[in-house]
């Protein structure tokens, strides 16, 4: 099935063609016509799949695509392959070739409303039903999407796209080339409340969220605004759906938060954090750099560079491997201690009936 | 306190009459008015609850309720009672009969905006400031609820209901009779970013999601499209709030996914799986038929037909809950190894001594 | 950097000023010019900074700022001080002097759609592309956020405020001075579906959701209606981001739900909860005052009043922490029994041969 959807399809290439494009090989037919990429199950003849996963390597082997796209020492044999040194990153380059982005025709919606001193860069486009409060600066090329809302005093740097129904509280500040989702909420109060004689008080939540350049947020992510100072995504950062980061929470450039993970506030997180699904990080911690989290993990304290931790709480991740292996096993452990004991016991009572 | 709201009000029965519509027996008085349904603890001596959970068995007792709907056996005695065979689906057909769904009158509203060449079913409604991309198919009776947004190319079935401020993105594909609540966002990208270098390029998303018919998708929740092809969503599932559902993932057919779930890439779940609150699945996994994964438990390997697993790493809830209980103990069971190092030393020193 | 957005910014004050306003003293120079609040980081010399958590010690003596907001027994020494017997409640008021809210205008956009019979209030608030439905009613000072969707047959009581894009399912109540922040979802269907032969029928949700007064909940929350019945939160409750609360729950008062936290259908909560982030209660079961569930607890069981607990399953506090620490060396305390069971099986062969 061809794919669709958010951009165009063009043209035919040939195998050679596509390698030389991405600076990788053909073993095979370099003349091969390729019409399109597709999955393993899907592809036919005329497309070209691949093969990233080692998991895979049974569906490639089955694949009746016309050839594939592999790295070095894939093993596979009889087929048409091209072969990159780093495959994903070839594929994504193969995917945008076939699949040039079409972006909205640049204008303003006459269903949208401005308000006052807004300032426009070129080419901007303003959807249907989409706010735009009054001082925000969109630059150029920027996309704002059907029923968005942009508070007052937003700045939004040139090429940034805000889907449908995305909405940015006042004095929201999202860098260049930024990509956020449909449902997204960036700059919503940060969840601070002084409690006295058991009622809660909220907290004026009066500062900001910065998003730096090149930052993707996921759908239905929420980031909220610092009490005072800023909440910050750091450059290049790839936020997936449903993450929550809490204000006041400094991530470092090119953090990767999967689905539904969540930054309690005030922690700070290094450059190049991963932060697997379902994953938590507790309030008012420093996190190095380089720091991998594992799906699930919660960390309650400072993690130094380099860490890989797992498990609630969270501990060194191989620690947590071994310890779960044993873990799984309590019943039989309690087994052999209760063996062991009553096998001292008899021992026991033998050597006193021998005193 | 009445039910409003989704439906209307429709009538008073007889307690005989509402036995006989769901094909189930009256204890009691079937000539007992009844003019509502009511909680337990909120019906009155015209008014019908009902007995579906064992838990509730003292509030039944003490409900001020006229009449009761109740399983066989239900060792209530001296109430008028309605006794099924199946409560809990005798529960949804009186339901429906009280409160009778009201649909919101056909007609576009002069507020949506429509792209070119929308095709328009029969008795088609769209509400206010809802946008329609061009190229989109929405079947008879199709609802689109107030501020929706569908983009282009997408294909919704016969009696689909999109909540207030949905957004479906290009090319998504919604079935027969789905109904998706408001806040719900298919069709965003996928997760996908090739590092190289410290770097993460995103990997266009060009594949689509696909809802079979018969679905309904809780608030808020989220289903991203394919890299390639088609995140897919089986005849008949049922999904809570919140819940993400990533790129490339097949779920079978009559699937539950309650509020928080998630499921990461490509892994496919067979038939009929359960998946209980705040539970995850890690990426490109194969889970069989009629998996049962418990609340919060996190399955990162294959799962067979018909498995039940909790825990994090998951494992067979059986054994999962016998190492918990061990695990509460743990300290118990650390003294325990520690006396007996005690012991056993003290006995090695005493023949040591007597050697 | 200033603080912004959401609020104002008025004047200048004089330390001993700032003070007495909050019932608090000085330790140095009352007649320092104050001219805003800030972070430890961010602050200067005409700056109000604060220390109201003991981790920031060292950054508060590193500070620039001109002057700090500490609690009794600081130890800071060589400061400006204002020195308050509850620091936190004493910021929140601070931070309202400095930014003071700043409330939309009153009036109707001429771009909202209001349905018959809507009971409007004095100076109510409605921005642009909101929906309102029928007969519903907006007290005094109501504010309803752009693109916002309120159904028919809902309240909203005085001063409460829908940020945009909040989404109200019909016959919502929402009580006073309630603040609702994006992308909530208020009133959708509750999961309930009765499972026959393979097949899932729904249970029509026919209850809805009541929030009481002083309410606040955060951004892509979801609070689904009633089976029968309410949902209701109680009042001066306090609701983070992407949490979800299932049909029929009732919250007690004053209850601090942090961020991904979720509650199942029918489960009672008493007063004063605190849930932390990614914590999660199965359905069914009642919860006593004063109870505190920790980050990423499950809790499957009741709970009296005052329970402190952790883990998943949830168990008290202090016994998880106790169990946690001998979990984490498993494979030490496997290798000790493996060690134990050696010994003693030479002791015995020893025995043995002795006899």
């Amino acid at each position: 099935m061809a794919a669709v959807a958010e951009s165009g399809m063009s043209g035919t290439f040939l195998l050679g063609e596509l390698a030389e494009r991405i600076g990788a090989e053909v073993q095979g037919d370099p003349g091969l016509r390729i019409d399109g990429l597709a999955t393993l199950g899907d592809a036919g003849p005329a497309q070209l799949s691949f093969l990233t996963n080692p998991k895979y390597r049974k569906a490639a082997e089955a694949s009746r695509a016309g050839a594939l796209l592999v790295g070095q020492g894939s093993g596979l044999s009889g087929r048409n392959l091209i072969v990159a040194s780093e495959p994903y990153p070839a594929l994504a380059e193969l995917l945008e070739l076939f699949h040039p982005t079409v972006a909205p025709a640049p204008g303003i919606s006459p269903d949208a409303r401005l308000g006052d001193d807004v300032d426009l860069g070129r080419d901007v486009h303003v959807g249907a039903f989409a706010v735009i409060g009054e001082r925000t600066r969109l630059g150029d090329g920027v996309i704002v999407g059907a029923g968005a809302v942009v508070g007052r005093d937003c700045e939004l740097g040139d090429q940034t796209e805000l889907k449908p129904r995305v909405v940015l509280y006042p004095g929201t500040r999202v860098g260049q080339r930024c990509l956020i989702h449909s449902g997204v909420v960036l700059g919503a109060d940060g969840y601070g409340f002084a409690t006295s004689g058991g009622e809660h008080r909220k907290v004026p939540q009066v500062g900001r969220v910065v998003l730096e350049d090149d930052v993707e947020i996921g759908a239905n992510t929420t980031v909220d605004r610092a009490m005072l100072g800023e909440t910050r995504i750091g450059r290049g950062s790839k936020i997936d759906n449903l993450v929550m980061i809490a204000h006041g929470v400094h991530l470092g450039p090119s953090a990767l938060l999967a689905g539904q993970a969540g930054i309690a506030g005030s922690t700070r997180v290094g450059a190049r954090a991963t932060l697997a699904g379902q994953s938590g990080l507790a309030g008012h911690l420093e996190l190095g750099d380089g720091v991998i989290v594992a799906a699930k993990a919660a960390v309650f304290a400072d993690l130094p560079d380099g860490s890989f931790v797992s498990g609630i709480p969270a501990m060194d991740h191989r620690r947590w491997k071994r310890a779960q292996a044993v873990a799984a096993r309590l019943p039989e452990l309690r087994k052999d201690v209760r063996e062991l004991r009553a096998k001292l016991a008899e021992l026991e009572k033998r050597l006193g009936a021998e005193d």
